[in-house]
């Protein structure tokens, strides 16, 4: 393997090299091997592991801290393969706000039950859910959390069926992290920006049919 | 139609009596009929805009600023009922960060032209998309926007169209804005929520068919 200085570690990365010390001195990059005073040589274990602190302080806009948690799980053979989804949901899914209101929980489990969804008590997102339909409800809206929310999870669900499948497809757990850390992050904010770009579409596709224009459904 | 004191307009409203006067004194809520000194009284209209307010200030997490600004085109008469969705979704989308690199740009542009979606060239959600598509190449993912945002944009499309028609379901304009305003922010957390949990739901079926347990798709 070779090996590199910490200018070139820095070229071939795009990471300037005071950032890349901070990485060392903060244990988020492990050292490098020794070759004299204050120089050290850097390979390309190094280089991946970068990539990934990029993304999850770049992309997931995690801390520091939260860095390190994720590392270590990617680095401790005993956290299984399977768990890096779980882990890198808990890591970049909003805080924890108040609990919802415990019945509503109820029925946004209830409603997730009819899925057939199997999904842990514990997760974070079924708070968030429950309290999404609080504040839809704090709004005067007379809704349901199957009226409501049933749309989007079968829209969703086949989505998240490929994004699993292309995270597995590759054996590397830094891999796996990396495609589950962009996989949420980066594509919340484009479902978001399809989604505004199809509702202005189907907004003025209504007003061209209230004109009596002919228009067609997507394929 | 019957009055009420500011004290009424806070128990009917939950708006404490300090954020009513603020809004007040800011122009988000007009002034309510003198009485007497410093007394005045309040009706069904005020307590449908501060309803707005809340959902702009506190939903969408518009400024000050921002939402007079809503609240201005919701007034005016001379601006259409279907700009405001558009209105909505410059108000609430993400800042505008750095234009993405003009190639990028042309290949989403081109994109959304094989969708047949109907979308302003200025679209801010053009660029984010773009944006993106430069994000996961700087990442050295080797991905073209048809092949990354495709599935999306299928997915997507349905709910857009049922938001759409949700939204002008009422001939009110504030309604209208309410109804887009809570489409879009509340709903862009539902979403992410929802991916979340299906995607947990994949990984975990994964390994259960990995196991050969039987599993079957959503319906």
């Amino acid at each position: 393997m070779s090996t590199m200085r910490i200018s070139d570690l820095s070229r071939s990365s795009g990471v300037p090299i005071p950032t890349i010390k901070f990485y060392l001195r903060e244990g988020l990059l492990p050292s490098g091997t020794p070759t004299g005073r204050n120089q050290a040589r850097y390979d390309e274990r190094h280089l991946r592991r970068l990539r990934l602190v990029r993304v999850l302080v770049g992309v997931g806009a995690l801390s520091v801290a939260r860095t390190r948690e994720v590392l270590r799980a990617v680095d401790d053979p005993a956290v299984p393969v399977h768990e890096m989804l779980a882990i890198a949901h808990t890591a970049l899914g909003p805080p924890p706000g108040a609990p919802a209101d415990a019945g509503t929980r109820v029925e946004t489990d209830a409603f997730l039950e009819t899925l057939g969804w199997q999904v842990a008590p514990a997760s974070p997102a079924r708070d968030e859910l429950a309290t999404a339909l609080d504040a839809l409800r704090a709004l005067g809206w007379d809704v349901t959390a199957a009226g409501v929310f049933r749309r989007y999870a079968v829209a969703i669900d086949p989505v998240a069926a490929a994004e699993v499948a292309f995270t597995r497809a590759t054996p590397d757990r830094a891999d796996q992290v990396e495609r589950a850390v962009v996989g949420t992050v980066v594509f919340d904010g484009v479902l978001s920006a399809l989604r505004r770009l199809a509702q202005e579409h189907h907004s003025s596709r209504a007003d061209r049919a209230a004109k009596g224009d002919d228009v067609k459904p997507l394929t």
